[in-house]
C-alpha cells in the first residue's frame, strides 16, 4: 500500500466535492499496475527502473522501490534531486549532462547516492570525466545507442564501441553498459543493434554489466527483450489514451483522469468543459481529439484552447447539461503532471488526499 | 520602466552565464510592446484591459496599468486573487463560473475589488445570483456572444437580448455589457452580430457600457471596432512565432526566447536540444514546426518529446556543435509561461533578475 506521509489533508469525501478541473490519480489502479509489471519483471529476471517522469511523486517511486524496482529513472537533474532529498539512493539520468551549472550538481548527487548517466558524444564525456575526477569521485556512463528512435544515441554499434573505450579510459569515469529508447514496435531491429554492440564491448575486453532498454507501450511484449538486463517504463503507472489505442492498457488500467465541469452547451452538438490544453496539453500522439469523454464515449474533443475543451456532440444520444461534471482521459498522461501543483488521490469515489507533484516544473 | 520589487537576484550577469533550458523575457521589448498598444488605445477611444494568462506576471500586470490599462483580463478565478493579492483592482473574468467552491471565492473577489464575469446560459446566472444575492453583493455580468469562434457564447443577437434581460431582472447582478472572443480574422461578422445585439438591448432599455472584443491577432486592424469600447489583448506583451507568420508582429517584437543547449549532434542532419514539449508545449497554431531557431534560419524543429527537441539541420549551412547555445522563439508563447515556475527578465544580453511566474498553474 502506497505511503502517504506528506500527502495533505483535504475536506473533500468523494468525487462529488471536489472542484474543477482537477488531476485525479486513483491508487487502486496504480497499485495494481505497479505489481503487474514487477511480477513480470521478476519472472523475467528484468531489473525494473520505472521512469518517475510519469507521477514526479516521491510516494510513488517509493512504492515503485518497495514493490521491487531496482532504482527509479529521470531525465532531468532536477528531478533526481527531488527524488534524491525524499530518500531515492540509486538514479539514472538519462540524458547528456552538458555545462558547469549541471556538472557540478551531478558531482552533489553522486557524493550522497548512486547516480549513472549517459553520453553519446565525446564532448559530454569530456565535461564529465572533468568534473568527476576533480571531484574525486567515479560516476557510472553509459552509452546511448539510437536503436532507430532517432533522438540522441550513437548511430552503430561501432560507434558504441568506440565511445565505451572512450569512458573506459577517461578519468572519474566507468563504462555503464547500452542504454537505448526504441521507438514503439521497434524492438527487435534495437534488439539486433544492442546485441551487437555488447559483443563487440565484449571481445574489446569490456564489461556490459548493464543493458537497458525502456517504453510502456512494448513492455508487455518478449520479443527482443533477450539481452536486455533492465527495462525504464514510465507511463504504466497511470497509463492513458494512447496506450488503450495500442492495446497495451484497457481502459480500467488508466489512473489518472482530469475532472471537468460543462461549462457551457452554446448549441446542441456543442459542450465547453473547463479544461483545455493548460490541464490536457496539445499532445495528439497520432489520435483523433485531445482525450476522451469517459461518460460519453461518442463525444469528441475536437479542439483546446488554453482553458476550454470543445466536445463536439453530434455522435452521442445522451448529451450533458451545463454543471454536469465528466472525467476526461488524457491522450499523454505525463505532461499532465507536470501541469498541476497537486494531484487528487482516490481509491474509487472516495478522495484519500491531495499531494504536490513533488517534481513537477523540473526542467533544468 | 517595470518596477521589480519583488523579483529575484542572481548571479549571472549575461545570458552565457544561464543554465538551459531558460524561459528568457527582454524587458525592453515587454515595454516597447505595452506601450505601442496603449498609445493605439489611446488614439481609438478604447479601454484596454490586457489578458494577463499570457505573463502571468504582477510587475507586468502593473505595468500594464501604469502605462494606461483600465484593469486586467483573467480566465481563471485563482488568476485573479494572485493579481488581486497584489493589488490589482478592476478585474474581468471571461469565464463562466459555476459550482460552490468557485461562487464562494467569485463573492470574495468581489468583495475586495472591482469584479466582473460573463454568461452564456441561464444556469451560470443562476448560480451567479444566488451566490450574489446571498452574499449583499451586485456583480457586472456580461453577456458572451459566439461571433464566430465557435467557443463559448450566446449565438444570435436576440439570445444576447434575452440572457441580458436575465441578468438585469437577477438579484445580486448587474448588466455588464457585451463580451466576445472574435476569431482571428473575424472582426467584421463579429461587429455586425454585436452592433445587432447592442442596438436590441439598447431598444429593450437596456445600457450596454461595455462592448468588450479581444484577440492579439487583429488588434492593429480597424475595422470593425466602430462598436467596441474595450479590447483584451493578452499575447501581444510578448509576441511569438504564430503572430510573426501572420504578420502581426515582427521577429525583433518577440519579447520571449526559450535558451537551450545543443546536447547531441547524433547524425550530420540532427541536432537534439534540451527544450522539449515541457518547456515548448505542442501547439502548432497551423504552423510547420514546434518553433524558430533563431541563429539558425533554416532549421526546422521537426518533433519534440517532453525534454528534447529534435531539429532537422538539412537545410542548413552552418550547424550548431554539442554544447551550443540556441534560442528557440515558441510558436505560442502563453503555455510556455504556464510551464515554469521561473522566468528570466533580461535587457539585451544582461541578465537583470529572476522572477516567479505568480500565477503559474491556477487551472481552477
Amino acid at each position: 500500500v502506497i505511503d502517504l506521509t506528506n500527502a495533505r489533508a483535504t475536506d473533500a469525501r468523494t468525487l462529488a466535492d471536489l472542484d474543477t478541473p482537477s488531476v485525479v490519480i486513483d491508487l487502486d489502479i496504480v497499485e495494481r499496475n505497479v505489481l503487474r509489471w514487477q511480477e513480470r519483471c521478476d519472472r523475467l529476471g528484468l531489473a525494473n527502473r520505472p521512469h518517475i517522469k510519469t507521477h514526479k511523486l516521491v510516494p510513488l517511486a517509493r512504492h515503485q522501490i518497495a514493490t521491487g524496482a531496482c532504482g527509479i529513472t529521470c531525465q532531468k537533474i532536477a528531478e533526481a534531486e527531488v527524488m534524491a532529498d525524499a530518500g531515492v539512493d540509486d538514479i539514472f539520468i538519462t540524458n547528456n549532462i552538458l555545462g558547469g551549472h549541471k556538472l557540478s550538481r551531478v558531482a552533489g548527487l553522486a557524493r550522497r547516492c548512486r547516480i549513472a548517466v549517459v553520453a553519446d558524444g565525446e564532448t559530454v564525456i569530456e565535461g564529465l570525466s572533468a568534473a568527476m575526477a576533480a571531484a574525486g569521485l567515479k560516476l557510472d556512463v553509459a552509452v546511448e545507442c539510437d536503436t532507430g528512435g532517432r533522438r540522441c544515441g550513437v548511430q552503430t554499434p561501432a560507434s558504441a564501441l568506440a565511445l565505451a573505450q572512450v569512458i573506459d579510459r577517461a578519468p572519474g569515469l566507468r563504462f555503464g553498459g547500452l542504454m537505448t529508447y526504441p521507438p514503439a514496435g521497434g524492438r527487435i531491429l534495437s534488439a539486433a543493434f544492442l546485441a551487437e554492440a555488447t559483443d563487440l564491448c565484449r571481445r574489446a575486453g569490456l564489461a556490459v554489466d548493464t543493458v537497458s532498454s525502456g517504453g510502456t507501450p512494448d513492455m508487455w511484449i518478449d520479443d527482443g527483450l533477450e539481452r536486455v538486463t533492465e527495462y525504464r517504463a514510465g507511463t504504466y503507472v497511470y497509463n492513458d489514451r494512447s496506450l488503450v489505442a495500442r492495446g497495451t492498457a484497457r481502459s480500467e488500467d488508466c489512473a489518472l483522469t482530469v475532472l471537468t465541469t460543462v461549462v457551457s452547451r452554446p448549441t446542441s452538438d456543442r459542450a465547453i468543459v473547463d479544461a483545455g490544453s493548460k490541464s490536457l496539453t496539445s499532445d495528439l500522439l497520432g489520435l483523433e481529439g485531445y482525450g476522451a469523454v469517459r461518460q460519453f464515449e461518442a463525444a469528441r474533443i475536437a479542439a483546446l484552447s488554453e482553458e476550454h475543451g470543445h466536445i463536439d456532440l453530434s455522435a452521442c444520444e445522451d448529451r450533458p447539461a451545463v454543471g454536469e461534471r465528466v472525467h476526461i482521459l488524457p491522450n499523454h498522461v505525463c505532461p499532465v503532471s507536470n501541469l498541476v501543483d497537486t494531484v487528487v488521490l482516490v481509491r474509487g469515489d472516495e478522495v484519500v488526499a491531495l499531494h504536490t507533484v513533488d517534481a513537477r516544473g523540473c526542467v533544468q
